[in-house]
């Protein structure tokens, strides 16, 4: 079997996590497969690097962002590459630009335009276990070029895609998806499997375990995904196609953010072009709104409240201030006391009546609904920060997600 | 002008001297030069990769070392366009095989063959200041190679020779080339210019100012190279062909080694093959000999005795002593406690007397000469390692050049 391998920061944060997945990747290639392994850089080296950047200046060029952050993947593949041959075995590392990993030319946030096989290929015919930078790659003027946080897991992704590969295991630190973050609720269970579209709920959503355009990637070249853990040998969580099995149950998962803020105008002219005004200035700053809630129109007068992430709230409530006289907005209200409460599942689409039972679940805890939106697999409720986890048990409860004692 | 200059691990130590050098490098620009960078790694940098290497494996694979030591100069390219592009210059950084600076394939060792000139010269076009990695390379195969220690230098007068630049200026920690150790002798004093062969004597016999390997580039390319400080504004020294001004002077500078160690095998049989068959194990164990002196057959028995790096003395002694029998030698001896001191100058050639002047220098002040050799413009004496301060003082005085009081 042709097998990609992904490891993240924190299995190869020391020389004794290397030498761990060295094991690992010895092992899948003793047992016949050709490996290919992509790797991060070393924990907590890419924040080092930005650290300096930093110091020297606010915004550093994008351009020399990637030169400088590139470096990191580039020591994670020697020492790797240096360990599986200190083993005996014959292994090769790539930079991005070595493969290459052709993206456009969006610095710091490129996306992957191509990947060319034919020197992975080459190698993993000669019996060599190939080593690949995630994070990073190459424009066509050959400047170097990174994929933004998370990226690495797209580079697994995109090799996978192009070779082709019957497996991509992504290796993180925790081992598969779960029901529901196993810090909230102890009876959080790991899922076998979840379809592409519900795991890029949950991603965008807030669970941290893959990265949401790796996600799409996969989905669009159906590269089978395994969520796996690099420090133990349980089974991980396969992401793949959506199949029959999965609808049997209407909810696969409950997630919660509470990284996020909301803001509300008040006294809003109900008028054209008010939204706009104020969306694109908020764009403008690199505000990326997520819910936008408009209240029904009274003698002309509205109400609009949006959510952010947390950290942009002080920005924001700054550009709103400033925009409130234009948009003939009598008040504006911030706070980052909310929650964002979700449960996804492709089962919603079938099973009726899922909506309104999440309403009265939280209704008889107690809780105060602010927001709410929907889409075809998910719906998201913003409550009070205070509530979260309360909600969280209850729905994870009361959609039958707790594990039984007996299911371990 | 089109200038190259060329800053050491120690001038991009932090970024203090890494704001430092994009200051010069600025000033350059303002007075209307046409400037490209070529940077180390900061100082320490490409030590600590080493030591994560060794940590994993005695000697790790040669590829793999050189794509973990090519980040070293990458951080510091991408800093330094950083910084300049803060101050409000367009800068641009580029690694080795951005350029591309083309090499053999002699992994940690590899040798310049060719540095393509047209991305640097349409981007001085454009006036952006060109930044580039020391010390890196890439194959005809597209693989990273490193220059070995020191290669930055190698980088800088590589770029320069390809562009034809007007100037190639070499920034270090001292401020230009000395008589001699100015550690050794506080009459030492700097020379105003050195011709590129006494550069090349100077460099081999161990003064650390410029790597041999850029010397000769310089040479055969005729690159006018200054060696200057980055941390004042004194005048440095130009290395250069040479003119008649430079054989004025007998002897343009006193160097001394002391990290030489000596082997002597005495009771040898003097027979064909004895030599061969001694250096032919040393090199197999990559032994650098320097001199060798093998004293008048008396009896079908001699003496060879030869210097070698003082680090290499246990591991040679161990393959001299295996060889030893082989060789029909009755003894050995090593020791380490030699000073290898050299008086190097052009006007040698033309001045007689210069090497019986040395002797009587080195005997008036009762030092025994150990061993001798020669070229056309230097001679070396390995004397007891107590006496070499008192000898470089006393021949530095001798052919006249402790400095005046006045020349400052």
């Amino acid at each position: 079997m042709l097998v990609v391998q992904k490891y993240g920061g924190t299995s190869v944060g020391d020389l004794e996590r290397i030498a761990n997945v060295a094991r690992r990747v010895a092992a899948s290639h003793d047992e016949g497969n050709k490996v290919v392994v992509v790797v991060s850089a070393m924990a907590g080296e890419t924040d080092r690097l930005i650290n300096m950047a930093r110091k020297i200046v606010d915004r550093p060029s994008e351009r020399e962002m990637d030169v400088l952050l590139s470096t990191g993947e580039q020591v994670s593949i020697a020492l790797l590459a240096i360990t599986l041959e200190s083993m005996g075995y014959s292994a090769r590392s790539y930079c991005g630009w070595q493969i290459p990993v052709v993206t456009d030319s969006a610095f710091c946030s490129a996306r992957i335009e191509e990947v060319n096989k034919s020197s992975i290929l080459s190698d993993l015919e000669k019996g060599r276990i190939v080593i690949v930078a995630g994070f990073q790659g190459v424009d066509q003027d050959g400047n170097i070029t990174t994929l933004g946080r998370g990226g690495s897991d797209t580079s697994a992704v995109a090799v996978a895609a192009a070779l082709k590969a019957d497996r991509c295991e992504i290796y993180t630190d925790v081992d598969g998806v779960y029901t529901t973050d196993p810090n909230i609720s102890a009876r959080a269970h790991k899922l076998k499997k979840i379809a592409y579209e519900e795991m890029l709920e949950m991603a965008s959503l807030g669970a941290k375990v893959l990265n949401t355009r790796a996600v799409e990637f996969a989905m669009r070249h159906e590269v089978p995904l395994t969520v796996l853990s690099s420090f133990n040998f349980h089974d991980g969580t396969l992401v793949t196609k959506e199949d029959l099995d999965m609808e049997k149950e209407s909810v696969t998962a409950v997630t919660c953010n509470l990284k996020e803020a909301k803001i509300t105008l008040s006294g809003v002219q109900d008028r054209p072009g008010v939204a706009s005004r104020l969306f694109s200035a908020l764009a403008e700053s690199n505000v990326v709104v997520d819910m936008i809630i408009q209240n029904a129109s009274a003698q002309g007068i509205t109400d609009i409240s949006f959510t952010l992430p947390e950290a942009d709230l002080a920005k924001s409530m700054d550009i709103v201030r400033r925009v409130k006289d234009q948009l003939g907005a009598k008040d504006v209200a911030g706070t980052d006391d909310i929650a964002k409460v979700s449960i996804i599942g492709l089962g919603m689409r079938s099973h009726s009546g899922v909506a309104s039972k999440m309403f009265t679940v939280l209704a008889d805890e107690g809780i105060n609904i602010e927001m709410i939106s929907t889409s075809e697999i998910k719906l998201s409720c913003v409550i009070n920060k205070k509530y979260a986890e309360l909600a969280v048990r209850a729905l994870h409860e009361a959609f039958g997600l707790d594990k039984s004692p007996q299911s371990g």
